[in-house]
């Protein structure tokens, strides 16, 4: 029996946990019915502290996340995690150690863990992880945990918009200096060094500090980024860490940050939608039969380039066509 | 003093270094000109054979990169190089150990090596690296590798529309696993299980065939894909690879596919780019006295979502506006 929008709208509002799970999937599988729940859920989102965790690969960043929800959970308040992983449009689902790991915490009712794959097309992870974390957040989770496999563009760009971002680096092994290099530097308000039992640990963290010393922007008057080392696995430096968490939003709130990030995140959100819906109407324009269809002929034939033949379409689709 | 573009155009049809130097830092710079360079440019691509590398960090991607081109070297073809790496936008350019190595290479007037990192907006990335592609090829030469670091969304989309699509593996340590459960599974013409010097490999490649066996589409009439061994390092298994992409290359002719790819790759670039356009477009509309603004503040307000706001945008910028 299919169940109505409305429905399923109070039920998760009234906190049935397989109302969420439900919702979710429709948002993945871009099931119509989902938008219209989704615009009447948007006035209870708002209240959760969201926060994003990224790394590479190997650095622990799944077992933090997992220490951070106990920890969290013990505060009394109840977690969303989100697992992100483009790649997984194969398999789908996060590594199995990861999801044994979570396993405790996924029987507790305050506790909503979901990996999400690429299911869509190109930018459409984006938008359903920002769809996901905002049906969390109206339906009361505390705290919305991000974390994202890799380091890709599109990760990145989805921690951005993260009330607080935490960057998980390990030591050793040259793997760290592919972590630091990465663009994430930017986006770091936290930063860990995980495994920080192993040989190295203190070296990562002075160069981490000194990369951070030359960061563009880094400023008397700006958020100073912090460096925590944790060893995740038997959860040290976990209580740390939620405290740099904690001061990075008392930063936020206390400078008027944190109303600019959640235009940002909004802004970044609606861009998404709309390049995602552009994407439909050129794949309908230069489609079989389409306007575009003679555009595609005369680019294989080498007469017109992509650019020019994007322009053409951009005339074709838009009111005033943009440079 | 400036160059014009005719005389860059001139210049690089010419095969001066520099000029396609030139213009791939006006492309990635988002150089207005360089789009007029494209433009006349494009008549002379498409004759390049187009080979993407991919695969998970550490599986040595850049390594084999390197030999497959002293490969076609010794057979007198003339080869361009482009190293994706999405997440290089603070410091630029690949790992260090990857310059040293190319060194030798890079000094052959008839090897192009770039690197190239996310300088622009998302999406920008995959129409910069196509415009390098077309460059490259148009200026003649014979063979194209782009090497991407890391299989984020953005760097699949990218080697999912070159020629033949090469995935590195290597054995050992769960990090197989990683690269195999990847969506590029799907992706891939021929699959290398790199290091194979190293225990475990045979096991990966069984593995590798087994998943393969499985991979959906997978049938008598269509490609199959091809699982070579090889230690980039000594050069060991470099000839067979070659060969492999060689035979794809025929399979590709042979079936007509080589043209379905060729307009498969040019409708993702008319995609990307028309993202690009609506993304400036939309920052437009959401920036200060844009018509967006009000839109942004009633979001804010949690008044409106997200997905509504972006369908009053649409209105305002489309003719007709897409569902």
């Amino acid at each position: 029996v299919a169940e109505s929008a409305a429905d399923l709208y109070e039920k998760l509002l009234g906190g049935e946990r397989r109302a969420t799970a439900r919702l979710i999937t429709m948002v993945e599988d871009g099931v119509p019915e989902a938008r219209e729940v989704l615009q009447r859920l948007h006035r209870y989102s708002g209240k959760a502290r969201i926060i994003g965790l990224t790394g590479s690969p190997g650095s622990g960043k799944s077992t933090l996340a997992f220490r951070l929800a106990e920890y969290y959970r013990k505060e009394g308040l109840s977690i969303g995690i989100i697992a992100v992983d483009p790649t997984s449009a194969f398999t789908g689902g996060a590594l199995l150690g990861d999801r044994i790991r979570m396993q405790g915490l996924s029987a507790d009712p305050e506790v909503f863990i979901r990996s999400m794959g690429s299911r869509g097309a190109l930018g459409g992870l984006a938008v359903a992880t920002n769809d996901v974390i905002n049906i969390l957040d109206a339906s009361g989770k505390d705290v919305v945990i991000v974390e994202t496999v890799g380091a890709g563009q599109v990760e990145v760009e989805i921690v951005k918009f993260t009330h607080t971002c935490v960057v998980v680096t390990m030591p050793g092994g040259g793997d760290e200096i592919q972590a630091i290099k990465a663009g994430i530097l930017e986006i770091g308000d936290v930063f860990v060094v995980n495994k920080s039992d192993r040989e190295g640990a203190a070296r990562t963290a002075a160069d981490l500090e000194m990369m951070l010393e030359t960061k563009p922007g880094y400023g008397a008057a700006a958020w100073k980024p912090v460096i925590v080392s944790t060893v995740a696995l038997d959860g040290e430096g976990v209580a740390e860490l939620a405290a740099a968490i904690d001061s990075h939003r008392q930063f936020l709130v206390e400078s008027g940050n944190l109303e600019e990030k959640t235009i940002l995140r909004m802004k970044a959100e609606v861009r998404e939608i709309l390049s995602q819906t552009v994407g439909r109407a050129a794949e309908g324009a230069l489609g079989p039969g389409g306007p575009g269809e003679e555009l595609l002929r005369r680019m294989a034939a080498r007469e017109i380039d992509p650019h020019t033949a994007a322009e053409e379409i951009a005339r074709l689709l838009f009111k005033a066509p943009p440079d």
